[in-house]
């Protein structure tokens, strides 16, 4: 009975999905799933990217339980920012997107990232008709998070490590890491990241100019 | 609809969680409900607690998406471990910790400690029968979390702040943070804890053997 409501609510995100990425197939849109555990530096990634990619016309929609302290920080810097609060939801779904999009002008922008909400688990299942995902994994963390949310690390396209100012200081292996994390999903790369110290941004606005661009040529070959 | 759906299986498992509290009451055994992001460091909290409060006898009821890494750590102490694998499910549910209950002597059984799925969304919403909630929150996940996650640090009777020893290399406002979740919960108290510097760790140590000694006296004066 459960799973059945499950399933319905999982097909009913999914058509939404299919729309939201046909609309930005259209306008030429490249359209980023940021997905983290709480804390684990979404918002400073998302501020690097603003920064190491001035170029794009960028537009952010914010997830959050409660709270608009992430946007109010976007918006400080000059992006459109758009606040979503899920009250108890613990992700978002494909039509709270719609309704954001509906409030942005996709002929002028190149780029949404969407900040979703704090949590490796349930994000990891719902598609919100987004162009590439891309996980944030902290140091702090440690390295067993790849074996206990396999979903997560298996269906992204792009894997920050963040915060690895903070592996003097912590007891992570970042060789089994790695290793783990090649074995759950060979495609994607994994960036070694520390926002706060300023290391290893330039790949990660590379790889968002890279997506960026191929997904305008995509449109323009339409 | 789908709320009416949420509704349903809220009451369903605030029946079995008020079962599960019962039956512990009636055994005079104190089970605690641990929550907290992933990384932040639950098992190291039970580690610590089995170190520092060694003449109780404790079972512990591990759940994750995925993996039996965690009990296998907690056996190798010596203590029972039950490991919960939920599948795809964000949060254990109160009928989990039911089938758990019935593989523990709660007759020779001084305290359960629960690790919930690493979550600081749904957990709190899910009653399991605990007589008391704890969650850790880390200095490396940053000062804004009570912000964007009230329910949780509302409703706990303690919180574990892990990982002090990082505070010196994070931007963590101390005084804002206690600040924040005084007002969201004036009643629980803020523990300081570094589970690998071995500091603050007596003070949850004798949390738990005064909680216990209560929960013990509560079923002889019955």
């Amino acid at each position: 009975m459960r799973i059945e409501v499950n399933k319905n609510i999982l097909a009913s995100n999914a058509a939404a999905a299919g729309k939201n990425r046909e609309r930005l197939r259209r306008h030429g849109v490249f359209m980023v799933n940021l997905m983290a555990s709480p804390g684990a530096g979404k918002t400073s990634a998302i501020i690097k990217a603003i920064e190491r990619a001035p170029e794009l016309k960028m537009a952010v929609i914010e997830g959050d339980i409660a709270s608009e302290i992430d946007s109010l920080t976007i918006e400080a810097m000059g992006i459109t920012a758009l606040q979503i609060n899920t009250g108890g939801s613990c992700h978002l779904t494909a039509s709270m997107i719609t309704s954001a999009l509906n409030y942005l002008d996709l002929d002028v922008l190149d780029l949404i990232v969407i900040e979703n909400v704090g949590n490796l688990v349930c994000p990891a299942e719902f598609d919100l008709g987004e162009t590439a995902r891309v996980m944030i994994a902290s140091i702090a963390e440690g390295d067993d998070k790849p074996d206990k949310y396999p979903l997560m690390f298996r269906q992204v396209d792009l894997i920050l490590l963040n915060k690895m100012d903070l592996l003097p200081y912590c007891d992570f292996d970042l060789p089994r890491f790695r290793q783990v994390v090649t074995t759950l999903n060979p495609a994607a790369p994994i960036l070694e990241l520390s926002c706060k110290e300023n290391r290893g941004v330039a790949g990660w606005g590379e790889w968002l100019t890279g997506a960026t661009a191929s997904t305008r040529a995509a449109k323009a070959a339409d």
